[in-house]
């Protein structure tokens, strides 16, 4: 008895399921289809073009691990632009950090938000502070005309497939590389190594080239393909490890239920069969 | 249109489910239902009473991990005791440390394994190495009455349910304590701190009643339930990161798929909502 939402996995000729109760929010917007779905599992959940995008059971994990691992590291960041991100869970990690003066959210789709701040105000809530900008407009024609510099710039995009696309793609990396500040840092949503190697190794390229440090770090994400999800952290200056802001990370002591010190450091460490995806040549 | 084989996950009141061609094998033994499947996505999978044990496309992260973990901390591993694991992969690790001159595998169901080699083959071939003693009986009557010493024991055991449950009991690993050297080393499978941290919190208060030394480390392992699981490390003498034999490790280099040595230390580092779970008190 019950309806059951499932997600496919084509990677793996699978499926993730999950009960539902009741769909909140139903959209079909000139970029994508938008839900969001009660469930008894996994609280409410948000849904797009049939891909999980976040859940109120795990959506801390992928939220503080893409927002204070490069602003655990830049010494002072005080502007943080947020591609993507419509949900305002980045956004709300980032205003965390006091050094946080501003952060611009660039979002191709209002529906996102305006359904997040209805249905889940925990996570969207902070994107009507007073510090937070929300553009809702494309991310890859704002960054090639945005003539602002940012310390960090977050990419916190959907899949590679349709809208999110254009978010994967050299030229778009180019732009940030030019928006941010000579120290800067870029950290991106980068999709699963155990499930899509070869995509992963597809973003690696690109950043690689174009930034001095390029790493990625892992973290574990139930309710995304197998699990198992990679960031990309690259950066002009700053080395995620080493420049660790460890005791400013002390210091501030966050009640983070996800990231602390030793994971910061450890996330960095990488499977084998990972380094491998990323040593391969051309 | 095909066959899809559904593990639920009632805890997420949710389910995993994969495309299968054909079942390999099939038989309800005394203790528990057998079956080998092959699937497109995740090769041949070991499914026992509906829980996947194992998948040629993963199974390598759990088996190295819960392996080489402990005999890369112990500075002169001899003699090891596996319990459960008919499978064969964590023997098939064990062997490849060159100190380790004996492994005891104690599993109840001698089906497993008589199965596995047949059908999967590079997991279990090693169950037939002159260094290794298969013996299919209760693990918990085993352990009350051996009379031999281990350096290290692996508990490569199914969930706490049905004919996995007293590998979870507290008569269990106290018989288990009494068996191991005087530093000697015990790891277990314990289940998943995102979806069950009762069980893991359960696991961590028994164990670190009678060792010294009591830490849990974390692997992503795709195909188990949340993706992210736990295995405990309750040690007599040694820690788990001091400890760790780095030169040992770097200069036998072996070819490993997930385990490294950045790995190993890194395994250690929990996630704050994992360190909460055993920082309550009873």
């Amino acid at each position: 008895m019950g309806i059951r939402y499932t997600e496919e996995y084509p990677e793996v000729k699978g499926a993730l399921s999950f009960d539902m109760e009741k769909t909140l929010f139903y959209e079909q917007t000139p970029f994508q289809k938008i839900e969001i779905v009660e469930t008894p599992g996994f609280g409410r959940v948000l849904i797009i073009d049939g891909f999980i995008m976040l859940t109120e059971k795990d959506e801390f994990v992928y939220h503080e691990m893409i927002a204070h691992v490069p602003l655990y590291v830049h010494p002072n960041p005080q502007r943080v632009l947020v591609i993507g991100g419509g949900d305002g869970g980045t956004v709300r990690e980032c205003l965390r950090h006091k050094s946080v003066a501003h952060v611009d959210l660039v979002d191709i789709d209002e529906a996102v938000s305006r359904a997040c701040l209805e249905f889940m105000p925990t996570v969207a809530d902070k994107l009507l502070s007073e510090r937070v900008t929300c553009r809702f407009e494309d991310g890859v024609a704002f960054v090639k005309n945005c003539k602002e510099k940012y310390d960090v710039i977050i990419i916190d995009s959907t899949d590679p497939i349709s809208v999110g696309e254009g978010l994967f793609s050299p030229e778009f990396y180019q732009d940030c590389y030019n928006l941010l500040t000579d120290d800067g840092i870029l950290v991106n949503q980068s999709e699963s190594p155990s499930w899509l190697p070869e995509l992963v190794r597809g973003i690696y390229l690109k950043l690689n080239k174009l930034f001095p440090k390029m790493f990625f770090f892992n973290a574990h994400i139930p309710t995304y393909p197998s699990g198992h999800w990679a960031f990309g952290f690259a950066s002009k200056k700053y080395h995620p490890v080493e420049d660790f802001q460890l005791e400013k990370c002390l210091a501030d002591n966050l009640d983070f239920r996800y990231y602390n010190a030793d994971i910061h450091r450890a996330a960095f460490a990488l499977p084998s069969f990972f380094r491998e995806i990323l040593r391969e040549t051309e």
